[in-house]
């Protein structure tokens, strides 16, 4: 049996939405110091952005514009730069990532209404297109891609054609699909889309980064509630000078442009894709196998981390299996539904198949020390 | 003659405002994956935190609060979060820094007043106390305690104890100071200061953190203009959770808190300091053999980055000397002065005497080359 050791020291596999696993010469990018101003580190910069750009099939009308922090300053960063003060955003909601907006637009003083959806459904495209019928106020348009709170693919090319249509403008969180999911610009009209250096793109955390459509950046002189998240500043800053605004994450960045180079040696997004959707596929099957059931049908499911039904056992404890896990090398997530007990596997980061099923022994050994049977009984 | 030999391949070092060098061993803790939501990283988060506080004299009155992003972040967090929407801030102005604040005030709409000096001089505590007296409507006053504009010296203690006297608050930005000049709250009080992992303590550039006065935070809740910004939320967040927020950076977490652990082991706010010190004598006796004269007179020179004339040579050109010094390894900043032609090179991070040595027979070199006598003639 292919019983993994316990070892403290080892580095755990992070099967989550983030921070993910990263490969170590990712990592051994960092192992250099960089000046800001520099030419080299200048370089650096502009062969990131051109790449994102091309990586969103934005060449000629799109623009990369890169930010310091967390996934979240993006999305507050698209939203205050690219809705004018005067403007209005609907807001598409089926996880805490949609509700997460709602609080931004309230916080920074942007109109907004809300269409909301189950966790475990899709938005609904042609609600969006009745919506933005009903309320002509409505600027802008917001979806996320990928929502990582169930892990549902939401269809945005679907989204993207009804807000053409209805002449809105359409803004995307792209955190968890960008890199690993078509976003290719020339066939889905969007104005921005926001995703961060360490989802699919495999770099390590501490930044984000906007593909912005060139003419409603240039547009959007002004509209920003905060100096630092100002991305029309920031992009035209980064524009005259090749350097960023205030103080860049030097090494973080030196580690993205090396994950650039790993994406593009492993075949782009459809390649990073290929290996996502396999690490998904076996996890489901050995999850299935075991008992367990996951909240969403293949169909709805993306390939970036997966939600399971907690077992209907009462012995089942989440606590004791993410202990048991940590202490065999995988690090899994709680749930995020609102109304369904459950627990995330993440499908992402610089792991493959051997790896979940070295996660998934883990986890048929962990469910035997709870005294829980397997195949564990599902729920219902 | 100690003549270094120029390599393209080595790691130059940064004699800058920031990024900083760091010591090899702070990069090689980013060697590793963090799950942001482990035992093993909450607990750094803590220790990180109560190291600031400790190093800060904040204990029992102030808490540590970790933002991602650069210094600027932190600033407009402290000034969006601690001054009230009805409050109303002093500005002090003598450099860049503190015009910066007047733009955030500005963007983020907090009322705002300014008191403004020359570059070379330092603000003037007294003229502080009559502003306050004049205008009741002021709540808070903020400072730049070190304004690497020129590298001046601004007498905080001396602007805390009329601040206090007049029953307002101080905001501190601490950015260049903190960790190498005295910032005690048992002496000196401030409801909040900001710095960057990436200053004095010699962590990577991605993060920033504020040392605020418990009840000063406390009272702020919904203050904030920016959800990813609000340092109560943050704060409350990891009061509760031991998590940030929002995704962390994690390897730059983890190379702060080596970075922490090091600067303990150099003697904490002390030996640093003290290393420091020594750099900035070194350079500015070096600099001033070979005909350079600094801006600033020693009794207001912070020992953190000292700003030189540029000499009257017109064959003196910056960009030649920047780009010969780079060529031998040594980075090095251009002016930052409105009024005077200046250049500046930092004496901060993991740099000795020896380094500055290094540094000053560089630019020996390149005035040779650049055919220009040593001593160069001063300029005046």
């Amino acid at each position: 049996m292919d019983r993994p050791v316990p070892d403290p020291d080892r580095e755990p596999l992070l099967l989550t939405p983030g921070p993910l696993t990263t490969s170590r010469s990712v990592k051994e990018a960092m192992l250099r110091d960089w000046g800001s101003r520099d030419a080299a580190f200048i370089a650096m910069n502009r062969r990131v952005q051109q790449r994102l750009v091309e990586l969103a099939g934005g060449q000629g009308t799109h623009v990369a514009v890169l930010l310091q922090g967390s996934g979240t300053f993006g999305v507050e960063a698209m939203l205050g730069t690219l809705v004018p003060r005067a403007g209005k955003v609907l807001i598409l909601i089926n996880g805490a990532y949609g509700h997460r907006m709602v609080q931004i637009c309230r916080t920074i003083g942007r109109a907004h209404a809300a269409l909301e959806w189950p966790e475990d459904q899709p938005v609904d495209p042609q609600a969006v297109a009745e919506a933005l019928g009903a309320d002509p106020a409505i600027t802008h348009v917001v979806v996320v891609y990928c929502e990582t709170t169930s892990g549902i693919l939401n269809p945005l090319a679907q989204v993207a054609t009804v807000v053409a249509a209805a002449g809105r403008r359409l803004l995307v969180d792209a955190m968890s699909a960008f890199g690993a999911l078509p976003c290719d610009a020339r066939g889905i009209q969007y104005d921005a889309l926001v995703s961060s250096f360490n989802k699919d793109l495999e770099g390590v955390p501490g930044a984000t980064f906007a593909i912005c459509r060139r003419t409603a950046l240039k547009a959007a002189a002004g509209n920003a509630h905060s100096v630092v998240l100002d991305l029309h500043d920031q992009w035209q800053f980064m524009e005259k000078t090749g350097q960023w605004r205030f103080t860049p994450p030097t090494h973080v960045v030196a580690a993205f442009d090396r994950a650039l180079e790993e994406h593009a040696a492993e075949g782009g997004i459809e390649g990073r894709g290929a290996r996502y959707q396999r690490n998904c596929q076996v996890l489901i099957e050995g999850m299935r196998a075991m008992g367990f059931r996951p909240l969403l049908p293949d169909a709805l499911q993306a390939p970036i981390i997966v939600t399971f039904h907690r077992p209907s056992d009462p012995r089942f404890d989440f606590n004791v299996l993410y202990e048991k896990l940590a202490a065999r090398g995988y690090l899994i997530y709680p749930g995020k539904l609102t109304k369904i007990d459950s627990f995330r596997i993440g499908c992402i980061g610089r792991i493959d198949e051997k790896d979940i099923r070295g996660a998934l022994a883990a986890i048929r050994e962990a469910l035997g020390e709870m005294g829980l049977r397997v195949p564990v009984p599902a729920a219902r």
